[in-house]
């Protein structure tokens, strides 16, 4: 058993792991921006352009000089000869000059001399080569100008920022067509216990399932890297020191769950300190539950020996091996903002230990208009609890327990 | 232009489109679990047994007859006989008598005879044969007894559900290979515009670079659907319709952008008008930005189209288009749970139309410990402010503006 007094706060076997990965970066590859959704960029892209590359109107009217229409109203209209349409997409054929106008759609390339667009709604028309103008406009009014959007040179996407929608959009604008991305990273995933057996296969008496294989590949691959699957490995010394040792040369981090028991605990112990360096980082944490998880560094390849216990395992997927993963990814983290979370008023009092973070599922429920909490309470180790749960709530190191219609904030999983 | 007294209300409209497609559900397929991550369940999976199937421990100790411990303290322990080790994966050989006890590991089988585990540190060794008890235990102590997790016939996973890492967990630990889910949902995308090309073209002056597309594209994806890109087509009457009548043929959703002209935007409602039942649904609504958007329903395809403006598309994708589309895909909605934020202070005014939702994006910053949001307030149109918003907050109907120091409840973009 793991005493107190050697388990690592939270807090600190977090930034201990990330300090050690902070300078491994992914490899790096050239990707037509189609294929660059939800990837993170490589190397900085600056606009090659102006954007708009000319003056454009941002509504439907009419193209003017803004000194024209000073002290137009309702009552005192000024008005201007049309000497043009502009026509979507095309340059505007001629100038504007004092006195006159060109009708104009939203989006249309301002014509030469004009420095202001009127509204449609504040002209009314007289006829097809006149138009009351009965609202001043100022000089820039109703236009986006050169450059305005984003300046040659600017930066539109940095290294390190994910590629959402919104950022291919901004590229495609750009005309960028292909874009450096980090690769993929590779991460092994290991399951270990003489008494786990596939889930597709016919299980004996006193046998088990195998869960965590399938769950920690679906977070993994909910984190886009993909996954090297190794099964099920006995928990003998010499096979299980030689499939971690395979796994961690072959991927950018591996995770192995199962044997909360203390041999086997060892054993995972000494694969890190035997296979690479550093070695162990963190050996047991005060988390609940999630409390036996080891973490270590195995020459640049971080090592996670997570518990057996499904929600366990999962928990500490959530508080150490996705962060490992956003950092190995090359994301630049965005530290200043939390996670978001909904707000709901707990159904029951929940005692925890001072010096503990504890992870308290709960499921949501609407009663009138306020949103309930009702903590989940499975026993240890029961998978049904896996899905019950909209989402979790915190209880921090340093409080003994929350009660009964405290509101607290709660994290919905995915 | 849209009069402000035609306009539908954002709540009014999404209700109206959602009843319109709740009957919808889309095809069925019988995946292997492992290929049905993110998919959405299509038929209510019963526990085929009960789980555990007998009583396992929980903890690493002695399995004992509980009455045997009764009284037990450090001064004055009670003494069993060890009459066996549990092995982990085989069924124990043997019985458990008043006076004796078993070794037994976390997850171990419970011998026969025994109704509760004491845990190891509540023991003293004796030697190999004996062992001290110093702490009393309940029967049923530090077990989960057959079916505790989950009983035969008991609902694992309902008609509707999201297939998370957690419920693939469980199905997995219950030994169910395969899960009948709803078949991914195809999706049309259409940019409309002559002054729209390819990105990957050179523009000739007056010409705009096709970001709609790609934006649009990139959004359905990221909820599971297919996508079938028609490319940008011509506003040209015959071309348009015969396009947009192809892709609801083929598709369980369309979406066209582009043109808020008032020609365009009668063209688009035209088109879902001609091509099926019962047509336009809803046209313009009470948002800022999203206001012309066109929703309608073509012989059971909902049909949308959206604002050419980048950020007015994906607005109105986040509050229309996003939930029909889950709703399609066969996910029952849990409707009680708001949707998570961060909150943070305003920077500075921001004022609205009383009965119009204003949807105002924001850059977040840390400023000591204080999450402080900047409205970003780029020019109607422009790209760039697409990328630089961490999310967005909104001012209802009710409301004419926020006030600079206002708390803000603050929806990240993934």
């Amino acid at each position: 058993m793991l005493g107190r007094a050697q388990l690592t706060a939270v807090a600190e076997a977090r930034s201990r792991l990330l300090s050690h990965i902070g300078e491994i970066k992914p490899g790096v590859q050239r990707l037509p921006l189609e294929k660059c959704l939800d990837r993170v960029c490589a190397s900085q892209v600056v606009s090659p352009e102006d954007l708009p590359p000319t003056d454009r109107s941002t509504m439907d009217g009419f193209a003017v000089i803004a000194a024209d229409t000073f002290g137009a109203s309702q009552s005192m209209p000024g008005y201007l000869d049309i000497r043009g349409e502009v026509v979507m997409g095309e340059v505007p054929a001629g100038k504007i000059s004092r006195g006159t106008c060109f009708k104009i759609p939203t989006g249309g390339l301002l014509p030469a001399g004009a420095d202001a667009v009127v509204m449609h709604e504040h002209t009314v028309p007289v006829d097809s080569e006149v138009v009351e103008i009965i609202k001043p406009v100022g000089s820039g009014a109703n236009l986006i100008k050169q450059g305005d959007d984003i300046r040659k040179g600017a930066v539109a996407v940095e290294r390190g920022q994910l590629l959402r929608p919104q950022e291919l959009g901004l590229l495609a604008g750009l005309g960028i067509s292909e874009v450096e991305v980090y690769a993929p990273l590779e991460i092994g995933v290991i399951s270990t216990g003489d008494e786990i057996v596939d889930y597709r296969e016919i299980v004996s008496p006193g046998k088990i399932r195998d869960i965590n294989s399938i769950v920690l590949s679906s977070l993994v691959r909910r984190c886009g890297a993909l996954v090297h699957d190794y099964g099920i490995v006995s928990d003998d010394e010499n096979t299980f020191f030689s499939i971690v040792e395979e796994a961690v040369t072959e991927n950018n981090l591996v995770l192995f769950s199962g044997g909360s028991s203390v041999g086997m605990r060892d054993l995972g112990e000494q694969a890190i300190e035997r296979i690479g360096n550093p070695g162990i980082l963190v050996h047991g944490v005060s988390l609940k539950p999630g409390k036996p998880v080891i973490i270590g560094l195995c020459d640049g390849t971080p090592v996670f020996g997570l518990p057996g216990h499904p929600v366990s395992a999962m928990v500490c997927f959530d508080f150490f091996v996705r962060p490992a993963i956003e950092i190995l990814s090359g994301i630049t983290p965005v530290s200043t903002i939390n996670q978001p979370s909904v707000q709901a008023r707990l159904k029951r009092n929940i005692n925890s230990a001072a010096g503990r973070l504890d992870v308290v599922r709960v499921q949501l429920e609407l009663e009138g208009d306020v949103l309930q909490a009702r903590p989940i309470l499975g026993k240890s180790g029961a998978i049904s609890t896996l899905s019950q749960a909209h989402g979790y709530f915190l209880i921090d190191e340093d409080s003994q327990g929350v009660s009964s219609d405290d509101t607290v904030d709660v994290y919905l999983y995915p």
